[in-house]
């Protein structure tokens, strides 16, 4: 069996954000046993899978990605959008755009402290695309 | 078919540590075609797949890793557990905490030099359980 | 409903390439709904999806690794093919071995931005080979 969905997050701010919930919600009923992949449909903003639990760690994220990855770069050439442009690019392919996650009786089964992330790397607010694809 | 199972790795010290061993056995008959899924359930260790022949390879991963996220950043806020606890968070999501490999003729279809890591970037040893997802 | 084939790309200059196109013609005809897993055999050379618009992203993508990793850092021991070793090992698990993409309509679903990328990190060409495994 596979089934596949697109759900559109709402607009979210610079940064890292916990959207465990909105993919849950969208899926539905779930499987017994299967595997969740979510892709997202954009170059600039990332998912990944990190600490739901203390809302320290999203702004730290933030910091450290821009302390690795800062704006005006003296050898970045692509800035077409303005300085957070290839920034954003580079921030996405660190973090990756997709992830994959088991089911297990019914549930997404991450770990007690697993949550999953959207990575907004733009400074205006977007809105998100993701694909949600399961087997079972 | 999918099948999916779940194994706790012994405590292993901080650093990079080749795990394809443990994953293969744990499998038993592979599909003559298929696809693994590694989850790895915790938020301060890590996946990936890298060179299994040369150990100073592993070694230098560690250093390597060490040296683009050090402790003690002065803009890290989350250090409840430790120096080495967002550093743990952050690591992980470079490599990411999931690995996709392919099964071919019932056997993992890596690649001759690649083996599975397992990254641990915690100070203290932890037992990490991983959740293996097989599709045929 | 499961096929897994491999092929073997064309030798790619150190750098970033789009190979969308080689892999979407490799696959022939495409499910309705499924998804792709590209893995690939190698330890020095990555996959990740972003812009595939702009050529100068690929080169900027460039710019920033060789940044980040760059040759003859002092705590590399892992040196016995030559300075580009250790760093293409390390570049390579920063962007990933392998990249999951929804199929939509017999097509790769990807976002209108997104492409393939095959990251090259040796100074000498390689023949690169991939393995393309799809479910539906």
């Amino acid at each position: 069996m596979i089934e596949q969905i697109e759900i559109e997050l709402p607009k979210l701010s610079r940064g890292f954000h916990i959207i465990t919930h909105y993919i849950a919600d969208a899926l539905g009923v779930k499987p017994d046993i299967g595997l969740l992949n979510v892709h997202i449909l954009h170059t600039s903003a990332g998912l990944t899978i990190n600490e739901n639990a203390d809302p320290s760690v999203l702004v730290d994220f933030e910091s450290f990605l821009n302390h690795i990855v800062p704006e005006q770069m003296p050898f970045v050439t692509h800035d077409m959008e303005g300085v957070d442009d290839m920034p954003a690019h580079i921030k996405a392919s660190l973090v990756g755009s997709s992830v994959t996650i088991p089911i297990k009786n019914r549930r997404l089964h991450l770990g007690i402290w697993q949550g999953i992330y959207l990575c907004e790397f733009r400074d205006r607010p977007h809105r998100r695309n993701l694909v949600l694809t399961v087997y079972s």
